[in-house]
């Protein structure tokens, strides 16, 4: 059994569509265990335990703490900030201060190490408590999981979006030929493959993609977008924001630094932007980028509902493993093998997961480097939660020509 | 009465949500007269007229056509081609060869126009042919129509992402602080402004509003911004792709000029990331920017519910106005005066509407120029279809410090 007091939830990292069903999972789970005697937010993350920023969640309503379930981004807020060794100790003051006993943070492997390490000095201080984590990114980059609460939503904008802007691109062809579709994902190619999601028959887009993963080679590039050009009259291409060079360079960084030189702190539009003058150099076609950047993460409306019930469970799961005694864990997900798609949660320690981060693997990666396997369509379509949406395909009987 | 003979439906200039179902009403419509006697669709706009690619409508199902509505894009292809003098009277010839009879095509200004010479030419050839326009523009800047089909689509989109990305800012601020949105709109600031409509309560985002109606100017701009981040300790702002300066020259031309001096065909990223660059040199903070891009104008599942029954409408309209005998017109959208929202079709002559371009009324735009007043609320709410969803807002009480 837990010890009795209070708990404290905190979100950090990156917002994603269901960081707050997590944590509404959560809550709602704590509220049926007396072991809880009360239930604090953690306002931005580990900062406001460090600051003593923290908010009485017992005082929202019932129906506020409903609606986070529907709500995006963090509502507790986030932070990225790097604690410094000392700030461990603070934090232990303020959980003791407060009679704190369990310390629930949802994250991803950066706020699994600060979590581990509370854990590990609260073992070592022998003060009580249970310290849980509840994973959470679009990165989808997390190890052990099968897949991380936010990456099916993520995923399932990017399948809907890039489904909508290739017919986009194949309606207006003869004037804008070339769409680059650049998507987050700094090291882990997860969120860029889900645009694969979107092609319903051979030549749907994209007709691309560009994976960190994949070292970036400028002439094969050129040649791939070249074929895809005369086979269709045009092309959509995605890429990753963390594409790299053989070199293990960004993509963007030369051009950076090349730009700051002259412009000062100005930044270039990013990968996309890049590839576009990639493109115009090489083959003299006009190519536009398009960079949806945070509203892929945070869209309430079109995320994935299988995303929103696995954050959920794993809030409450996390929870119920804490008020067991359990401290130093945290939860996953674990795909159920055979027919048809099912998930249960499991655990593994912190230390495990700890700053340790999953890459593609490549089996997920076809040959060319330049899409993916039946095998990666296997496990990410059923994290969107369900088929894209039925749209008219024309048949197109041309009529006999008279002139 | 009009005429019997064939029908030929075309769509024109850049895709939209809804401009399928303008295409659905018409093809519908036109099933129920029998002075129709055939449907093609012209393939790429005018082009498929010019090049004789068309299309028998009547050979794809009714379920087809049916899913026409819920489809986004533009599935008969689109183009921006500029025609020639000549290229009027081969149009007419290929008309005359297959005896069609009806021309119906959905466009901005420039397809009116497109469509008036059609008309005119007609008229004085003696060949007998009914040319109507479909209003169809993201744009927003069609003249004499209360607003334009595709608009409300576009509007709910960036009512919906705008918002969540203004919480995915409120959360993350501690380190990533300011967020730039562009977005579409090259000389009318109606889709930069629909951004407002993301407001729940005064301090949500989008705190600045940039539209091309207002010359920009670096100064005030950058105190704008450092008001809202003394408040707040964060900003969202919203920009269009076609902000000018005071000499009316759009803000990237400059930049971009310098950039091709240097790197060739490359482009800058555009507005938002110069507006990014401006701020860190100007302030010393970071910005990101995001750039929807075409997906703001193509989502199927965030299109505007009353936007796709309005184009349905539109379309449905113009054939009946068609074989009533009428030729040279535009449907528009009228509303109704009164509590509640409603809109009745309305005809405008294609003289009125071609190559003309309706900006922002200055009653619409703040005194500050920053911001959108009340009767463009008014205007533009109810085009979105519905109230935002009802999203958690924590009330916040917070703990008092122990230490």
């Amino acid at each position: 059994m837990g010890a009795a007091g209070k708990a404290i939830f905190a979100q950090s990292g990156g917002p994603t569509a269901v960081i707050n069903s997590s944590i509404c999972g959560a809550i709602e789970e704590a509220k049926k265990h007396k072991e809880i005697s009360a239930m604090y937010g953690s306002i931005h993350g580990i900062l406001g335990v460090l600051h003593e920023n923290m908010i009485d969640l017992n005082r929202e309503t019932p129906r506020t703490i409903s609606l986070l379930r529907q709500t995006p981004s963090s509502l507790l807020g986030s932070s990225r900030h790097k604690l410094r060794e000392e700030d461990y100790d603070r934090i232990l003051k303020v959980l003791a201060a407060h009679d704190i006993r369990y310390f629930f943070i949802a994250g991803g492997n950066d706020s699994m190490d600060t979590a581990n390490r509370v854990f590990k000095l609260a073992r070592e201080k022998g003060y009580e408590l249970s310290v849980m984590g509840l994973p959470k990114t679009v990165d989808n980059d997390l190890p052990i999981t099968d897949h991380c609460p936010g990456y099916g939503s993520v995923a399932r904008w990017l399948a809907l979006s890039v489904r909508d802007a290739g017919l986009d691109t194949e309606a207006i062809y003869t004037s804008d030929t070339i769409k680059v579709v650049e998507t987050m994902g700094r090291n882990a190619g997860w969120i860029t493959a889900a645009t694969a999601l979107a092609r319903q028959q051979p030549d749907d887009a994209p007709h691309i993609i560009l994976l960190p993963e994949i070292p970036f080679g400028r002439d094969k590039f050129l040649s791939d977008v070249e074929r895809v050009y005369r086979k269709l009259g045009y092309a959509l291409i995605t890429c990753c924001e963390g594409l790299r060079d053989e070199n293990g360079d960004y993509l963007t960084a030369s051009q950076r630094s090349l730009d700051t030189d002259r412009f000062g702190h100005r930044q270039l539009g990013g990968v996309g932007e890049t590839l576009c003058g990639i493109i115009a150099d090489g083959l003299k076609i006009k190519a536009r980028a398009d960079k949806p950047g945070t509203i892929q993460r945070v869209s309430a409306l079109l995320a994935s509902p299988v995303d929103v019930e696995e954050a959920y469970a794993t809030g409450a799961q996390a929870v119920r493993h804490a008020v067991e005694g359990k401290s130093g864990w945290m939860v996953t997900l674990e795909r159920e093998p055979g027919e048809g798609y099912a998930c249960k949660t499991g655990i593994v320690s912190l230390e495990e997961v700890a700053n340790r981060e999953k890459k593609m693997p490549r089996e997920f990666i076809d040959a060319e480097g330049t899409g993916v396997t039946d095998a990666f369509l296997e496990y990410a379509t059923p994290l969107i939660g369900g088929p894209l949406p039925q749209y008219a395909r024309l048949e197109k009987h041309f009529v006999k020509k008279l002139l």
